[in-house]
C-alpha cells in the first residue's frame, strides 16, 4: 500500500503527548492522520489532517471514527474495546489488536497472562473491589506492606499506592484492584520492543528509570542503563519473551525490576510509545514513534541503536501551582549543549501533571547525567 | 518573553518544505505559528496554528499578515520587502530584517555587497536586461563561457545557466541578470551560520555538495566535508566573515567554491534554513530549523556539532513523469539502517521538482556514502 502523499488515512485514538510525537513522524512521511480525543485542547489539535472530539470509551463514537480510516492505532489503552473488536471483525486493521489490548488494559488480566506464559512477575492477588481487599486484610490473608494497583484507568502513578497499614487503603476508590508483593529491587529497567505486521522484531537498548519518590512518576530515564552486560542481555531476552507472548503489532514497552538476586521480574507493559522511550527522538537512529509507525504500516523497522547517550527528565507541574503554565528558566537549560525541551502543549499546569520532557544527549554518559541533574534543578513548571 | 504554550505568535512567510520542517520545531516547543503561502496545497497546511492563503509579493497581504503576529520570519526570500520595511518601522520584529533581505534578494546587489566588504567571489558583470547582456557579448566585452544568473526569483537551479556560445542565451528571459566568470573548482562547500538577536554566533561544520549535472540541483550533501582541516578552517572563517558583514538574525547558509589554488570564493547566501543543512535533523545535536527558531526568538543557540556522519540525498521528480506522486521502492531504502526519508507533501511530481530528501546517518562516513549511492539508485519519484 502507498502511504506517502496518498489518500491513505491513519486513525489515532487519543490526542495526548504520545499522539503529538507520533504525528511529527507522520508529517515527516506526509501520511494523513485522523486523531480522536475528548479534549479540544489536546496536544494533537495541530499537526493532524483532521481532529475529532469524542469519548474514547463510547462504542458508537469509536466505531464511527474507525470507519473513516484505513489503519487504526492508539496512544492510550483506555478505549472502547468492543468497538475495536467490531471494526476488526469488519476488516479494519487495528494495531495493537483489541485482543492485545484486552490482555493489557486490566492489570489483573495482565498479571494472569504473565503467570500463564511463564513470565516472571511479582506475586499478586486480584480483588473485584476494595471491599473484598479490605476483608482479606482484616483476615490477615494479605501480607503488609504491598502495592495496591487499581485494575483499570490508572496512569502516570495514579492508581498505584504503597499500602503499609490497613488505614492506607481507606481513601482508595472502591474498584477492581490487585495487591502486589513489594519487591525490593536494585533497578527499574525498561525495554521497548517493536514488532511489525510481518513479524519483524527489534528491541531498543535497556534503559534505567529513576522515580520521583512522592509522585511515583519517572524522573530520569537513562539510555543505555548503567548495568552489567549480562543483566542487559537477560532483560532484553525477557522483553522479547513478553513481546512474543503477546504477539502484538507496534511497540511494546516492557517495564521490569532487577532484583538483588539479579532476577528480572516483569512489572507492566504498554502496547504503544512510552515515556521510557522519549530519549530515542534525539539519541536513537530511529525514534520509538517512527518505529511504531513503521511497525503498524508494515514498513521495515528502523535501527534501534543509539547515536549517543540519552537521558530524559520529565517536566511535571510543581506542587503548589495550578493555572496557565510558565516554564521558568527554560532559556537557562537551553543554553547547555545537548539539552532539548519538549513542551507538550497543555495550557494549564497542576501538581505532578506531565507537561513536557527534556532530553539530554552527550557522547559521555557521566557528563549527560551531570547535565540532567542541572536541568532538573533549574527548570520549574509553575503557573502565572 | 514567554514563547512556550503562550499567546505569542510567530509568523512565517512561505509554506514550503523549509517552513514545514521549521513547524516541526515550533510544535516541539508548543509555539503558536501563523503561516502565509499562495497555495492551499502547501506543505505547511498542517502543523501551523493558522494557515493563510495569499500572494507573498503583494504589499497589502504581507502587511496585513504581519500585523497579526509578534515576530515575523521567512522561509523564502521572494517576499514583498516594502511591507516588511513598513512593519519593522512600526515596531514588528522581522528576522531576517528587510535590510538583510534587500542585500540578498537581488543577486547583483549580493555580488556588489561581497566586493564592498572584501569578501572573495567570482568576477561578474551586472546587466539590467538580457538585451544589454546580448549587446555586450556582441561587442566581445563578456568572455565566454560564463554563468548567467537571473538577478531575482531563481530557485533550485532555475535562473542559472552556463553560457558557452552566444546562442545559449537565446531562450533566456529578458530580465535583470549577471554574467559570472566560470570558476574551475575542486569542491562546492557550504557553511550554515546561526546568529541570534543578541549576537550569539555558531557555525555548523563545513559540508560538501555534489550537484546533478543536468538539473543543477544538489544531489548529495555530505557532513562533514571530506576536506583538509585547514580548508575547513578557512571556509568556516569566510562564512563567519560573511555572516558578520550581513549582521543578520537567524540562519545564513553560505555556499562556497574551493578552487584548485585552495582559495575560497563565496558563491551565494540564503538568510534562512537551507537544503545544505537538512542532514542536521538527524546528524546534529541541534537541527538547523531549531537553531533558526532559537536565533530569531533570542534563545540560546544549540550545539551545531554532529553526533554522527550525515549525508542527504534530494528526492527530485524523475524526468518523464508528471502527475500524482509515487515514491517507488521507498520501503526498500527504509530497510537500510540509518536511512530516513522526508516527504514534503507535494501531491504532484514533475521533472526535477524537489519532492523530499533522504538522510543517511552512520558512525562511518565511507559506509554512509555507500548507502547514499544505494539510496539514490533505488528510490524513484514517479507518477501513478
Amino acid at each position: 500500500m502507498n502511504y506517502f502523499s496518498s489518500n491513505f488515512k491513519l486513525g489515532i485514538l487519543g490526542g495526548g503527548q504520545l499522539g503529538k510525537m507520533l504525528l511529527a513522524e507522520t508529517r515527516k512521511f506526509d501520511i494523513q492522520t485522523y486523531v480522536f480525543d475528548p479534549s479540544m485542547e489536546a496536544p494533537c489539535q495541530y499537526g493532524a489532517t483532521k481532529f475529532f472530539i469524542g469519548d474514547l470509551m463510547d462504542y458508537d463514537s469509536v466505531y464511527d471514527f474507525g470507519k473513516k480510516v484505513d489503519v487504526l492505532t492508539i496512544e492510550i489503552e483506555n478505549v472502547n474495546l468492543e468497538a475495536l473488536e467490531q471494526l476488526e471483525a469488519e476488516g479494519l486493521k487495528v494495531y495493537p489488536s483489541p485482543k492485545t489490548l484486552r490482555l493489557i488494559q486490566n492489570k489483573g488480566v495482565q498479571k494472569d497472562f504473565y503467570v500463564e506464559n511463564q513470565i516472571p512477575t511479582a506475586a499478586y492477588k486480584r480483588f473485584a473491589s476494595l471491599t473484598d481487599l479490605r476483608t482479606e486484610i482484616e483476615h490477615n490473608r494479605v501480607a503488609l506492606p504491598f502495592v495496591w494497583k487499581c485494575a483499570q484507568f490508572g496512569y502516570d502513578g495514579n492508581g498505584v499506592k504503597i499500602v503499609r497499614s490497613a488505614e492506607d487503603i481507606e481513601n482508595l476508590p472502591n474498584v477492581e484492584c490487585i495487591a502486589e508483593q513489594m519487591v525490593p529491587f536494585k533497578n527499574e529497567l525498561a525495554v521497548i520492543v517493536a514488532r511489525s505486521v510481518s513479524g519483524e522484531v527489534k528491541a531498543y537498548p535497556v534503559v534505567e528509570m529513576e522515580f520521583h519518590p512522592e509522585a511515583n512518576q519517572v524522573e530520569y530515564v537513562i539510555c543505555p542503563a548503567r548495568i552489567d552486560c549480562h543483566i542487559a542481555k537477560k532483560a532484553t531476552e525477557k522483553a522479547l519473551q513478553v513481546s512474543q507472548a503477546y504477539n502484538h503489532v507496534g511497540l511494546l514497552a516492557v517495564e521490569m525490576f532487577q532484583t538483588h538476586d539479579e532476577d528480572i521480574l516483569i512489572n507492566e507493559v504498554a502496547p504503544r510509545p512510552h515515556n521510557s522511550g522519549h530519549y530515542s527522538i534525539e539519541a536513537s537512529y530511529t525514534s520509538q514513534f517512527e518505529n511504531h509507525l513503521r511497525a503498524i504500516l508494515d514498513l521495515p523497522l528502523g535501527n534501534t541503536w543509539s547515536k549517543v547517550a540519552g537521558i530524559m527528565v520529565n517536566l511535571v507541574g510543581e506542587e503548589g501551582f495550578s493555572g496557565p503554565v510558565v516554564y521558568e528558566n527554560i532559556e537557562k537549560i537551553m543554553a547547555i549543549d545537548g539539552v532539548i525541551p519538549h513542551i507538550y502543549g497543555k495550557k494549564e499546569t497542576r501538581p505532578f501533571r506531565k507537561m513536557g520532557h527534556v532530553t539530554i544527549v552527550n557522547e559521555n554518559m557521566t557528563e549527560a547525567r551531570k547535565i540532567a541533574e542541572e536541568v532538573k534543578n533549574t527548570i520549574r513548571v509553575i503557573a502565572k
